[in-house]
């Protein structure tokens, strides 16, 4: 998307005039829903119904045809008619139409076709169209309710402005979502849905949406994910984004596929992109709120170290549990200091090593929790705390929500509640957590994870562990990573060309050259120390193996005979030093396409590596830290750091070899693959034995 | 726990008299609340406050000391005080005493101490005690609030009994997760408390629960996982359980012990376990409660296939994923009938095939959704439908609640629904989907999973997939399984004796026998078809390579060289067949011991087992089924199938052999380890080319 469409969609939550195109004043029709809404809810620009009866809609005259400008359009006619309405807001110079109409790519072929015609028409006429087949958007400071969601029609709508922004490719599933991000108090700036995607993905819309001063954090659902540029862009910005990719599974796919013709993205490129980025992963509607809600958190978390403060032991034994799974924090290790004054304060059927359980004794001595929470958040390896409570009741609870408060921000760190109470219990108690600033969950587990996200989001901020190719956090929006310096494809793409370009980017190669006939492959294995590997190099021929082309153990004596069995399938012969060793481990390091981009894989190798499932991802480009978090994400890391009492092996090599692919491959035509396979890795160095191409083929249009 | 000691729980819920012992008349005092609570909430039976003051508590004249015999008495004395009072009781004859009083185990070395005490006294006095350090027991029938925990102290609690028993090793946050469940509207017949577990653990409490006729289903929460048999009880009476298990990672582990002495088991035995003997395992509290709302649905699941309808697109795609990554159930596949049935009912713009997608039309045509749930309950390639709906307001939803209803009942199919939208948008629609029976939840995963759990948990009376030693459902509780055979330990545990008693149970060993001097060892390399490998027989030697005792490819010419090699080693000589195959797999099959018993693990194998962490577990003894299952979720069971090009090995030999393996250590000794390590996978039979047993080694009193 063009940076200049980006700055248009700011008409979603803020237009100065809004016409809806097929309203109607009938009772309950769709039609009449969003002049309704707009009126209900103090919109405060102009509305401009249109029917071609003319009339008023809710009381406003009725234009029979749209011959004004207005900054944002609801287009609200049958399918069939929408083209033409179109046409007509780009003579009248809107520049963004939502189209609610269904009956497009959903609908089967001919709906397809419909939807290419509206895309191209748009495009002629300059209107930025977002869907169709969806249900429009919402500015909850404005008060634009330009939508027909049956939530704007329920009775006593909570109203909760606030600065989180939340964009939505289902429309049903999206305003579920934001009715319980109102009941939970989370603050929303805005939510747009973008249905069908014909023009405008959600990840457009969560780039406008970033562009927002009033706009803190970041909240998205998708069915389609294939652009890793703007997940880099909206990574850059240092706003802190969630995102629940539906469709991860392949039976999820499938309906994917059926549902909006979505192209599936591969669970694991997915994780890894969100990773890379720092950008948090939901599973689920209710984890995509948690995560909005600690997005809310006044305080960021300058490191993983987590400390869990409790009155129930069983929270704490949950909390730690889940501190272990996340995989990204780590449970904090208290200074002595810390523990000795607990020891103080907590008593002795309590726990004062992390995490600390100030047992049910609170009950009776409502300042204990404050006094034990004090001492920890005051801890310099604590860098965020986790604290749990369960059935205390009215007044406790008001007690404990002012203390934790009042420790997170004298600290200035974050503190998550867990609260795993009913609401009857203390009903004032959401509020007052919302308004002391304390993201509060249900579970001790629902906590960890959503400081997980949190966390994940602030470490570029934090200064560890940022992704090399994305920009500090505060950079303005929509302006791309720095360019890369943009190398050529390998001129040549055989085995001893791409070696030579292995090695003039740093990486350790077997010695050898190619041989020009018989006595040449003798001359040559003498060069080598009169032990070496004679290998056919025929274009197109990846199996070399299988079709001979390989000889191994090679001598003076032995060199004709290899050379003449190998020269016989029709290409050069290259001879090149045997690399063994007693102790080594064979990976493969590869890049392939994917809907984000170009991928860097590395996996644990040998003939099992697609049954042993070992491996690790990252978008390109990626930086040093990411390479090392690779190679550590592997099970077989294990076998690298010196396994059952062999000697370990060069892990920084292999980080090396990996940063440096990454570094090789900046500007190549994407689409290829590059597979280096397998790569030895000794206890001094690399070595990449075999090395192939494949550029990528031309795709017919889609 | 002996059968007596369960009955004797019943008092914890349904007991005539109470006595509470250390009964206070001061406000707010914890030795008011039972007293204050069992008044309010009606109990019927007569309770008598105990003080050594007298006067009365909540206007009961107390007795300064116990002296007559009452079914349960509540200890809320310090606990320096309890050993004398649970004496005390003994001599009145009080069966069932629950010690709330903190200052056991839990308090140190001289707590633990203090509960030893506590322990001998009551098994000589002849009263069982549940605790100590726990907040009491509740039965929601009888109104018997033996407890202390402030939710009671509640202005409005919603009354809500049901058939539901819960037992929780946390007080604080088992009481917590009870308020949730009476907000849910899921109906408990009674929660109890074990805390300390001195004597009495959450399955002790839980086979209790199990025997009384009104209860229908059980929860549990526990830290502490260490009776294989009471799981087995627990599972054998049919009735549906599910068990949060706390302390499941490492650091949860750690802080387990450090809060209960629990005694850590580990996680893979945990789910192992689960997964044979039908319980569902809660990873969280939500979930816990998830299931405890998928129990009250009076129809069962007769099979994974599970269809979706949803009036929202992304729902039905989230319900897939979801489904897909239970690995127990499948989306299921609709009869063309069905389909062509689905075309006339649902628009154009939504979806026919499985997740039925009848769009937001439901909104101006109610009965859209009864049409297709109707057409989709029928279709016999379907075992349980989940239902997605957003934000629907008001009347839309309770049209959808009762057609939904309807459906089910009428279909005798379990249907659940998941409601993505506020309550403030439909707030009658939790108690009327209560009344209707159907679980509802507020995500389409979370529905999905609590399905997995009804599923697993109905699978045995489903007749498919039940583990062997597991009676039918309905069995009478506390019934052990049938007595199995019981072997003796093996006589002869040397690796000749094992592989004879291995092919005494029918499994293949390779063909061999004991060599006594160099021409004998001629002669049975020469029985053994001329190619044999000859290996060192010396007890306590598991490393045999290593030390030079095994020589493999022996000839005629070589077995004299051979024998004389080997038998420096110092022990009797064994001469085997040399199985040699171009195609095979190596696997272990071993046996181990575990908190829940013994378990028998098969994995892939060769030097890298432990790296490849390729292994599936399950306690022993096993049915065919579960080896089965076991092998199906290895990775490397693509190995099995034949894996590029190479023929399929023999799945069904190493399911044989594990069955084998499981049937013949029936009855050895707990405690010990048996490798068979490794197995070779043939394309026609497996062998075990070797076999170690290790005896359980005595362990000191704890």
């Amino acid at each position: 998307m063009r940076s200049q469409e980006t700055h248009d969609l700011r008409v979603l939550w803020d237009a100065r005039s809004i016409a809806v195109i097929g309203a109607t004043d009938r009772p309950r029709a769709l039609g009449r829903l969003p002049v309704e809404f707009l009126l209900r809810y103090g919109y405060g620009g102009r509305i401009v119904p249109v029917n071609p009866k003319g009339g008023t809609v809710c009381g406003l005259p009725a234009a029979t045809e749209l011959t004004e400008r207005v900054d944002l359009a609801l287009v609200m006619v049958p399918a069939a008619a929408v083209v033409d309405v179109v046409r007509r807001c780009g003579r009248v110079g809107v520049p963004v139409a939502i189209i609610m109409s269904s009956g497009f790519v959903e609908a089967g072929d001919d709906g397809a076709a419909l939807q290419r015609e509206l895309v191209d028409t748009a495009r002629e006429a300059g209107v930025c169209v977002v869907g169709p087949n969806c249900i429009g958007s919402v500015g909850f400071r404005t008060g634009q309710t330009a939508t027909f969601s049956p939530l704007f029609g329920a009775a006593d709508l909570p109203r909760v402005p606030g600065r989180v922004g939340f964009a939505t490719q289902s429309g049903a599933l999206g305003f579920g979502t934001v009715s319980l991000a109102l009941e939970r108090g989370i603050g929303l700036h805005s939510a747009v849905n973008t249905g069908n995607e014909a023009a405008v993905s959600t990840l457009d819309a969560l780039e406008a949406l970033a562009a927002e001063p009033e706009v803190d954090a970041l909240l998205g659902y998708t069915e389609t994910l294939a652009d890793g540029a703007a997940l880099r862009r909206l990574a850059a910005t240092g706003k802190p984004l969630a995102l629940l990719k539906a469709g991860s599974s392949d039976a999820g796919s499938k309906a994917a596929a059926s549902h909006t013709g979505a192209l599936a993205t591969s669970d694991r490129v997915v994780d890894a992109a969100f990773r890379q980025l720092g950008i948090a992963r939901a599973r689920d509607i209710d984890e995509l709120l948690d995560l909005g809600a600690a997005f809310s958190s006044p305080h960021l978390p300058r490191g993983p170290r987590v400390a869990v403060v409790t009155t129930s032991g069983g929270s704490g034994i949950l909390a730690a549990d889940a501190i272990e799974t996340t995989g990204e924090l780590t449970l904090a290790t208290l200074d002595p200091a810390t523990t000795s004054a607990l020891n103080a304060i907590v008593p002795a059927f309590g726990a004062t090593a992390n995490p600390v359980d100030v047992t049910a004794a609170v009950m009776s001595d409502r300042e204990l929790l404050r006094r034990a929470l004090d001492v920890v958040v005051d801890d310099d390896g604590v860098d965020a705390v986790v604290t749990c409570f369960c059935v205390l009741t009215g007044d406790q609870v008001m007690d404990i929500v002012t203390a934790v408060g009042e420790a997170a921000d004298r600290a200035g760190k974050p503190v998550f509640v867990a609260r795993t109470g009913a609401d009857f219990l203390a009903p004032e108690a959401t509020e007052a957590l919302r308004k002391a600033g304390l993201p509060a969950y249900p579970t001790p587990a629902r906590a960890v994870r959503a400081l997980a996200g949190r966390w994940r989001t602030a470490r570029a901020t934090a200064g560890t562990g940022a992704s090399a190719p994305v920009p500090a956090a505060g950079t303005a929006l929509v302006e791309a990573p720095p360019p890369s310096p943009g190398n050529p494809a390998p001129q040549r793409s055989d085995e001893p060309g791409l070696k030579a370009l292995l090695a003039d980017h740093g990486v350790a190669v077997p010695a050898g050259r190619l041989a020009h006939d018989p006595d040449d492959a003798v001359a040559a294995v003498a060069e080598l120390g009169g032990h070496a590997v004679v290998k056919a190099v025929v274009p197109g021929l990846i199996h070399k193996s299988e079709a001979g082309g390989v000889v191994g153990g090679v001598t003076a004596e032995t060199a004709r005979n290899a050379y003449t069995k190998v020269a016989r399938l029709g290409g050069a012969v290259l001879v090149e030093e045997m690399v063994t060793a007693e102790h080594s481990l064979e990976v493969l390091v590869g890049v392939a396409a994917s809907p984000l981009g170009q991928v860097l894989t590395v996996a644990l190798g040998g003939v099992l590596t697609e049954v042993l499932d070992d491996a690790s991802s990252r978008l390109l480009p990626l930086s040093r830290e990411d390479a090392t978090e690779m190679v550590a994400e592997l099970r077989g890391a294990r076998l690298l750091a010196g396994y059952r009492g062999a000697p370990p092996l060069d892990t920084a090599a292999l980080i090396d070899l990996i940063t440096a692919v990454s570094e090789m491959t900046i500007g190549w035509p994407d689409g290829f693959e590059l597979d280096l396979n397998p790569v030895l890795v000794l206890p001094r160095g690399v070595r990449v034995l075999d090395a192939a191409y494949i550029p990528a083929t031309p795709q017919p249009d889609r």
